[in-house]
């Protein structure tokens, strides 16, 4: 007889991405992991991607999720950072070789080995299916602990968008106070970076297509607000930016983005356009300017990013929906319709099929 | 009576880029102000681009040449560092306002007011005439002093090929010894970069369309040669350089390059291809890698450079030729048929009209 813990989860079947409920066997909990019961979790725009098969790489059933908060229920003989009953959050990795130059540097983020905890495949052979479930299985060292003071909801979105822009603004050296921080696009990347920037003391300019200029200065707290389609307001704001950090995942002119920047200024792309850009070399070599790419983040710096939301009081403007209505969710999050983040009660939500 | 000194060079009066002997009068030596007697003028891609009009920028007629080597013949009452019959070069900078933020940290080269050695009008709206020319000048903040050890000839591309590899390397923390460089193209700016780069104690990689393997290993001492054609041989690379130095002035494809970076790595654009390329930005964000522009240099790091290649015994590979050789020099230059670099005998072999 087969002992394995079943769980459910709601999961996509094919490209239409449409998500019903699923029912799978848990993977077993091993020496060194921990199975969460699922609380919280956010919706991404990589779920949204991977779902419709945009990349091409979806392994259906898909079991989206990535941004997952629960509490603990499980612990294997090794653990030993968590104990039954600690609130533990999983961000998008589930798995890395821990011995290579990225991991050993704490870039698990960048092992070419990364396993994502959903629509991944284990080197156990098992698939990885996210946090739109009732129960999550993994190693501990990929899991981190929630502290105490940021309210749930909130924080789930931390564990993908807030690593994102957190560990993008730190490599890159645009983590300073008194630097001026244009952020372009305004969802749930753009809010967290406006909420990090400002509380590490920068000066930010959020760079949007329009519509948001209140929220943007008076609940995000940013300190001021340009149009891309404006060209005085853009043209005013030539070259004044230490760095920018472009959220955007669809296809748009950069060219006026690198204006915006100051001599060595930076351009941080966390998006992924489906489709290539211009890119257009001269401006970029007029004003000894660059692009750098990031992508979420390691362990490490994951478990201080929320020590820093913490003791900064940050977490996403969130609306808590609940698991049936994912479909809407996603629908919704295509349009670019949501303040800034849907996150997912699922425990107060999912139902066994 | 003018009693403005005459002189003459070589200059373009169209967009067929063909260039012919012209008259004309020297800028007056002003206090701060030295005069050279040009001796020797490297040909530089920047020189064929602004004479074909490729830019759109040109002021006919065009005397081009930025890569100027002389002998000092007449200093202003102002002039410190300077004496008659020193040797002295000249750079792409003839003018920058040497009070805003980039000249102040050193940067004259990324000036918004920057007037270029030739095809420029200064603020006192004299014409800038290159050094394909008998005398030129200029103030001597722009000018520097040419080591004693160093062969003239060879060292006049240094200051505009040299100072441009020179410096994108020392910007973008490229320099330091054990890293990995691939350099994209082996002209004028390509060979310096191999050069300067072994001479930091770099590992350096030719990333070539093929048919220098033996020079680029034998002559420059580069490490290894890829042929950027070659999957297999792209594909054993993958992921090993820091950084690499692009210095293919054409639309190429960039997307293999910076799958030869390792996670982090940079890429850098020292070219300017007259069109846009295409930008495909997860490679990027995937490793965390980016890509940055770099111009020239400024006038300490030009001082510098000159420096290290004296006590490294850099200079370019060159190719010496009279001045009546310039119109095939130029289009020997477009096809790339030239080892490494043209320089022009200019005292030898400039007549008057």
């Amino acid at each position: 007889m087969d002992q394995r813990e079943k769980a459910f989860g709601w999961a996509a079947r094919d490209s239409s991405g449409l998500l019903s409920p699923f029912s799978f066997t848990l993977r077993a909990n091993g020496e060194e992991d921990i199975t969460l019961k699922v609380l919280y979790c956010g919706v991404c725009h990589t779920d949204l991607s991977t779902i419709k098969n945009e990349w091409g790489n979806a392994q259906y059933p898909v079991v989206p999720g990535h941004e997952i908060i629960g509490v603990v229920t499980d612990i294997g003989l090794k653990v030993s950072n968590f104990k039954i009953g600690d609130i533990a959050g999983i961000g998008y990795i589930a798995f890395s070789c821990l011995s290579c130059e990225n991991c050993s540097s704490n870039f698990e983020n960048y092992c070419p080995k990364l396993v994502p905890s959903f629509n991944g495949t284990l080197p156990d052979e098992t698939t990885t299916y996210g946090g739109f479930s009732n129960k999550i299985t993994i190693n501990e060292h990929f899991s981190v602990k929630i502290p105490e003071n940021l309210p749930l909801p909130g924080t789930a979105p931390l564990l993908c968008g807030g690593i994102t822009v957190y560990c993008a603004l730190k490599n890159y050296g645009l983590n300073r106070p008194g630097l001026h921080l244009g952020v372009v696009g305004l969802g749930g990347l753009g809010h967290l970076a406006v909420k990090f920037a400002k509380a590490l003391g920068m000066k930010v300019s959020v760079v949007s297509s329009g519509g948001k200029r209140e929220e943007a200065m008076k609940i995000l707290g940013a300190d001021s607000f340009l149009v891309r389609g404006n060209s005085e307001e853009i043209k005013a704001a030539q070259g004044t930016m230490d760095g920018i950090i472009d959220t955007v995942p669809a296809v748009h002119d950069i060219v006026p983005l690198i204006g915006l920047l100051k001599t060595h200024g930076k351009l941080l792309m966390v998006g992924s356009p489906d489709k290539p850009l211009e890119l257009t070399v001269y401006p970029l070599m007029s004003g000894g300017k660059s692009i750098g790419g990031s992508m979420i983040g390691g362990v490490k710096d994951m478990q201080e990013m929320l020590k820093f939301a913490a003791a900064h009081h940050i977490t996403a403007e969130v609306e808590v929906v609940p698991m049936d209505y994912v479909n809407t969710a996603m629908e919704r999050l295509e349009k670019g319709d949501v303040r800034y983040r849907f996150v997912i009660d699922v425990a107060k939500t999912i139902e066994a099929e």
